[in-house]
């Protein structure tokens, strides 16, 4: 049975990792018989928000600890994967990978990325295996490898800053992937859209399919 | 469009909505061309559990803010659920159902239940509109409705203390839905027996369907 990584970056859209996002690529892992297994870095989250408000909030939680909430506690601690152990890794969105994998929520495209998250990558990349990202996830691959070609759907900003990496942005909408045969990189909008929840489990679906094939 | 209300028992397995069942019974409602808004109570988590290692945490949490992260900032509180604004109501699982909507985690068929779950399960029976319970919220409506035709899988322990309560208890396999045609109140065990992720999306579009048949 082929074996997929998954990458959390916390839990909830604002703070963490995009909850649908990463339900939805785990049931397409799972509906297209494959295994998952989530990781998550073992550190202190950037911050905290309250996801009613959209404040901070004056608290302290860990990645790993608040991400085991998705994984129903079978995670692992991201500087723990090893590619050879799997067949491809795929990173879901929400804020967290732009906060707590890198800081380009807060520096743009002078963020600095975590060891943890960069290993991981180049590690799958040096092994030859394929690697999914979705939302804002192709922003952080695109800072770690260059010159890739990914999406983020139709957001300029973000758009720029792939480019300013050394990546080309393909425009996209709700479930579309973009292809990147060099890295084997499959990416999809999802919540970087105004996506609906079935939109999102679309494009978790293809990516994962694509992976699939891939491997 | 039909309407639907999902009603989270906060965010994570242990503690509060076993998030696969909350984001699946979402997206089947997506699926099924209907919509769904979800609430939670505005009140403390009953403790916060660390879904590594599984011991309790020395936090405090509000179940409401937690339950935002699985809607994405749009939840509202439950007391202002009102059954004429929706066409049916779901419960997904977790823990959370058995600690925050009533104590029976702690206190078995002596639980006692939040005054906001008890109206808008019996806000919704008077309405005579469809309920949806996955998972262990089956004893949660038996200990409030009584004579209920429910399911929480194979568990001796939960089918007798619904039968304390004056229910019956059918025994069900993944991904099946016991239905009650006197109270419209359809049920999955979802995460009540070792499932997978899905297993689960089996039960909750099997949950939601129904549902909208009944509607």
């Amino acid at each position: 049975m082929k074996k997929i990584a998954v990458v959390l970056a916390g839990n909830g859209v604002y703070d963490g990792a995009e909850i649908h996002e990463a339900t939805l690529t785990m049931l397409s892992i799972a509906r297209n018989g494959a295994q998952y297994q989530c990781f998550a870095p073992d550190i202190i989250q950037t911050h905290v928000v309250n996801h009613v408000t959209g404040e901070e909030m004056p608290e302290i939680r860990n990645v790993m600890v608040e991400a085991a909430r998705i994984a129903r506690g079978n995670i692992k601690p991201l500087n723990e994967y090893n590619a050879a152990d799997f067949d491809a890794i795929i990173f879901p969105g929400g804020f967290g990978v732009a906060k707590n994998f890198c800081s380009y929520a807060f520096d743009g495209v002078d963020c600095v990325v975590i060891p943890e998250a960069e290993n991981a990558i180049r590690n799958t990349v040096d092994a030859g295996k394929p690697i999914g990202a979705l939302c804002i996830a192709p922003v952080l691959v695109a800072k770690i490898l260059g010159d890739v070609n990914v999406t983020v759907g139709e957001d300029d900003a973000d758009a720029n800053a792939i480019e300013n990496f050394g990546g080309i942005h393909v425009k996209s909408t709700h479930g579309e992937i973009v292809v990147d045969e060099k890295y084997k990189l499959v990416s999809s909008p999802c919540y970087m859209l105004d996506a609906t929840i079935d939109q999102i489990a679309d494009g978790a679906e293809n990516v994962v399919v694509k992976i699939l094939e891939m491997i």
